[in-house]
């Protein structure tokens, strides 16, 4: 096992009705900026309900921060920020909403020239304007971790920031109800984004973390439990809880402790969203069967164990059960109605592994994956596996 | 799944060489106490190798909190903090020192007139003095939870305390290294303890918490995969890495959410500790076969899971899985050279089903157990069980 570090000081309100501990978390006084997405809060209803606890508060707001939050569009809420002298944020959506608002938190207190160095240098952040969450749409684990991703159109460009303690929520409130009200597309979505965040974390070299692969091999057993269940009725709140709890887990930082992590699907998959726009979830679905295959050499040990123990493949060699437990992955997603190659996505899909290849060359980023050995001609090479 | 709140501020540093993170995690310019246990950290080294790193404190000393925290010992400690003016604890040692270091550093702020009061009643612990911990002995997860128990010799009482914000570490140093000086026996209790530990939040009625459930069965796997390892030999780092990590997470909280929890047989054992002086964790394993039995009809069907799951035991019907897998435990605990009757420890085991029965009376102690509904007639019929 390796030495780690672990502090996750996030307060998780989860169950029914939770909305009313609101104006528990939020200090009074506070000057408060309500952040969300598109439409969707205000016609299932949530905009109303969090706005319902929120009327002691000195509310601003601010909308339209879509999947993949653009660095264009959080800028203009940072202008509110810095003009109305916002001192909360609260986040009411899903994992590009909570992204967003941890941009902006850490925004607020940057001292740098360069916001977007921010991203690009993957700056610690240690200081921000404190936020919370409620979370509409569980997947990426934004809620409970101190990660986000932010999209830049003009360079098209999709880059972590640089975690710290500043970017961890102050409190997160996960109504399972809320799901309910979620499309299809976006359940699956979720669970897809879920599942590859733990393989990210599990599917490497072993260092006798014997723990840890439990979790993970716990997560994804969960996951491919609920799956059907959540996908034919969404409005089941037990599955739902589930679901839910699942999502944060996968990415509360729990199961990444003592154990090496790849990264590298979503390394690949960013690219893929930020220069086709396809969703997140399916560029992990996508990357991550080519990614295992051509790395199958470092990863057999690990792809047997979860073949065996997740999948109950137990026939063949080492190398039989890892290639299974591939195909039967795929097979998973597939029942999602997730496509797993990029061709089902974009019929412009020619010279995307060469266009990735030569973007992580320019940022030089060599040394990709777990062992920090896949270079930019691997990339290329993985890439083009998933056409 | 039942609603549920999570909150675990605590700062893990986990692996070797950790204790260099002392300067870092101790504010400079406290008064510090540091507080241990018995003789065991002077031999072994840890005495001296933790000190090597607080030269730059005004530090304080307080030896002498053994097994079972006692409350007498435990006030001259706290003269000494308030003599001296301490603003930070260190607790070096086991569950039983940290257990203490939680005592002090609530009994410093505590403005009641009667200290045990915050016993006797469970108050919830707002406010303290904040402290760190040196895990040297892994078994209670007191390093990561605002649990205690504390015992006072004088009335025969063994009481845990109410919990609260402040009885949270702000970090604890967790090097696996420091196992291979534990003594073997130490070693069995340890893993009885934690295992123990999951079954209280773990064998009660299902409430679709699926996650949770496969955690907990995690715990419980690797507990029994790494148990004859550790034993042979507690020099092997990376078995001590699981161990410590199972025992952690066995009672830091994530396991108990969204889920009822029993704690029954803690209740009982606690008495036999107080009355007999038995190791806390053979108390445990003395009181919770009874205990499954008594209440095979309640709590049968996660014991079946439990057989399937962690034991394999797939033959017969619900209620012989259940019977089996009590069997099993019982069995995994004697290969640990933990007797599981009362019989074996104390030949003044008569009458105690009584005694404990008559204290539950006097407390008021009715409805225990995940379903609140276990009378002191119940706890006297189970405890004779156990003789």
């Amino acid at each position: 096992m390796l030495n780690f570090e672990f502090k996750n000081p996030t307060k998780i309100h989860f169950g029914k009705g939770q909305l009313s501990q609101l104006p528990n978390e939020i200090p009074a006084g506070v000057r408060l900026l309500m952040v969300y997405g598109v439409s969707s809060i205000k016609q299932n209803g949530i905009y109303e309900q969090v706005k319902s606890h929120l009327k002691e508060y000195h509310l601003f707001e601010f909308g339209g921060i879509h999947a993949n939050p653009e660095y264009e569009v959080l800028l203009q809420a940072l202008d509110i920020i810095r003009k109305e002298k916002i001192n909360f944020i609260l986040a009411v959506g899903g994992g590009s909403v909570i992204d967003g608002a941890k941009f902006l938190a850490a925004a607020a207190k940057y001292e740098g020239d360069n916001l977007w160095d921010m991203l690009t240098y993957r700056i610690r952040v240690e200081h921000g304007i404190p936020f919370g969450t409620v979370l509409t749409m569980p997947a990426t684990g934004s809620e409970m971790n101190s990660g986000a991703v932010i999209n830049r159109a003009a360079t098209q460009e999709k880059l972590p920031m640089g975690h710290g303690p500043a970017l961890f929520p102050q409190f997160s409130i996960m109504d399972p109800e809320f799901i309910a009200s979620i499309p299809v597309r976006q359940i699956a979505n979720g669970i897809t984004d879920a599942f590859t965040h733990v393989l990210e974390q599990y599917m490497t070299y072993p260092t006798g973390a014997l723990l840890q692969d439990r979790f993970c091999e716990s997560i994804l057993q969960t996951l491919i439990e609920i799956a059907p269940r959540i996908i034919e009725n969404p409005a089941d709140y037990n599955t739902a809880a589930n679901y839910m709890w699942c999502c944060t887990m996968a990415l509360n930082g729990l199961i990444q402790k003592g154990v090496p992590a790849d990264w590298a699907v979503h390394s690949m998959g960013h690219e893929l969203t930020a220069m086709y726009g396809i969703d997140h979830a399916r560029t992990l679905a996508v990357i991550m069967p080519s990614h295992y295959r051509y790395n199958i050499h470092s990863k057999q040990e690990k792809l047997a164990q979860y073949a065996a123990r997740v999948w109950n493949i137990t026939a063949g060699s080492i190398r039989e059960k890892a290639y299974a437990a591939i195909d039967r992955t795929e097979a998973f997603f597939h029942s999602l109605n997730i496509a797993t190659h990029l061709s089902a996505y974009t019929p412009d899909f020619e010279g995307a592994a060469q266009q990735i290849s030569r973007r992580f060359i320019e940022r030089g980023w060599y040394g990709l994956g777990e062992r920090k050995t896949l270079t930019p001609a691997d990339v290329e090479k993985i890439v083009e596996m998933s056409y």
